[in-house]
């Protein structure tokens, strides 16, 4: 079922010609700890995968942010990076990865404690940063992203073995139910989502923009998602969701004026380090998916500390 | 300003190369009546440009609709009537014309004084339908609308010289806030934005599934909904929302599983029947802007009315 000799496939994807609800193997929280999320509070993350924190950074933090940002944005040379997504009209940069490397502020703020203690405890273990970027949804003309389990494509393009990873999402603009919010199905990260077809070779070339393997079947959507089971990460500016990594997602297109941005950094344990993709195909980018994987550090403050 | 002889046009548009804003010289609400709305509600209408109503329609009464629905929409043969128009893909239908005359329960629907009775007391006179529809909006790939007054396309391609129709839409399945609901702008029917650009020959058959002429410039779109100045129609199955025929509005494209039905009735003034149109061109067919200008009556029920 897989094309990874060295380590066993407990989670075999894109082999089959339909999708397919597999068991979830591994734990949802990884330490007893009640420190910074109290009991109750990771009880509610273990039963819908996900946390939200209105205002966990002030507005003027988020503005600080959003200078830097904006900053980085209008510098036309750095758009033919590779860590620069742009949207299909090809004018509008979509996402910016690997932040954490570009920006020394972004860098400061993914080791931010308020954001990395929290990971550090789900996951029981000191963390590193498989993946950050920012995502810059325009106005007007946003295009939407279709429902799909992040872990799914990190487990099969990546290597990633087992759930063991929480994704951070900060808030950078005001997010409004209508200018597509990120959305979460509660308790989809229970299950694991088989899905189907086959990846094709440098697949995330066009899966950033729109991705079309690695995303369930409608019917098993239906069932997830019964009588309005879906939650929208609203909120203000500094607003920041917590959510596992296989918690099913996705976010509707934007044809209102606002443009929706946030900063995104996934935490990976240390003991869930890559192996060879179980796709059988090379790994992506190292922007993509790190393979650096060197634990991070903890500051009170990234704007102290970025001074 | 206008190619037609016979009216003055007091609403130019599509004749310049950038959209503009011009005052609405027409009133908002047309009569002192104080029923069936009360006085704050027609001070809100006129303030805001539309009024929502939770649940005007019972449960039961919209599942009698949505049956006579499935019913319609089951029929292959159906579809290759001009009153049904497909999504872009073919595949599905997106909205069906002229439903009170393809079914006897939406002619009683139209007709049920619920919605009638107020439309005339808004537009101080008898009412006549200038078009019926009902808009299927499926889950998962439900394309956006963009924003959009209906009266500038209704003036510019049906002839209808002034601004004295109201909209009323009446929820058929559940609107969440993420399924792309109806947004409107409150307060942006209270000015006439002029668009840009020349009416192509038989436009509605592109301009129905997708609008590109009759659309405002986002400078002015920014402006108007300054704030996060936008309002969802969210609600129960029943829910109705009235709106005047020149607010600006437009809705999200839909990822969910959830479609997205509603019913659609456009109430004109007999005062206020069509001319010639005045972008020049040919009118658009009959079953997207009647020239029946027979007033609708008024029944206590549509259910017990289609018995």
């Amino acid at each position: 079922m897989t094309n990874n000799k060295s380590e066993l496939d407990f989670y075999p994807t894109r082999v089959d010609s339909e999708s397919k609800i597999l068991p979830r193997t591994d734990p949802v929280i990884y330490s007893d700890s009640v420190s910074p999320l109290s009991k109750e509070q990771t009880s509610f993350f273990e039963e819908n995968g996900y946390l939200i924190f209105e205002s966990l950074f002030s507005l003027e933090e988020v503005k600080k942010l959003f200078e830097e940002l904006a900053a980085i944005s209008l510098d036309e040379s750095k758009k033919t990076m590779p860590q620069f997504i742009l949207e299909e009209t090809e004018k509008d940069v979509r996402s910016i990865f690997e932040i954490h490397k570009i920006s020394n502020m972004f860098d400061m703020l993914c080791q931010d404690k308020r954001i990395s203690d929290v990971a550090r405890q789900l996951l029981g273990s000191d963390i590193y940063i498989h993946q950050s970027r920012v995502n810059l949804k325009p106005g007007f003309d946003g295009k939407e992203f279709y429902w799909h389990s992040d872990f799914e494509t990190w487990h099969s393009e990546d290597g990633m073995p087992n759930m063991r990873a929480i994704s951070c999402s900060i808030g950078l603009t005001q997010n409004y139910e209508f200018n597509g919010p990120l959305m979460v199905i509660p308790g989809s990260h229970k299950k694991f989502v088989s899905c189907s077809g086959k990846t094709p070779s440098d697949h995330y070339k066009q899966s950033l923009k729109r991705q079309e393997i690695g995303t369930p079947d409608k019917q098993i959507l239906e069932r997830m998602a019964l009588d309005g089971n879906i939650v929208s990460a609203k909120g203000d500016p500094g607003t920041v969701i917590f959510f596992d990594c296989n918690i099913m997602h996705g976010s509707n297109g934007n044809i209102t004026p606002y443009p929706r941005s946030n900063a995104f950094f996934v935490f990976n344990s240390v003991h869930n380090q890559l192996v060879e993709p179980f796709c059988g195909l090379k790994p992506r980018p190292d922007y993509i998916a790190s393979r650096d994987f060197t634990p991070i550090g903890s500051v009170d403050n990234f704007l102290t500390n970025s001074d």
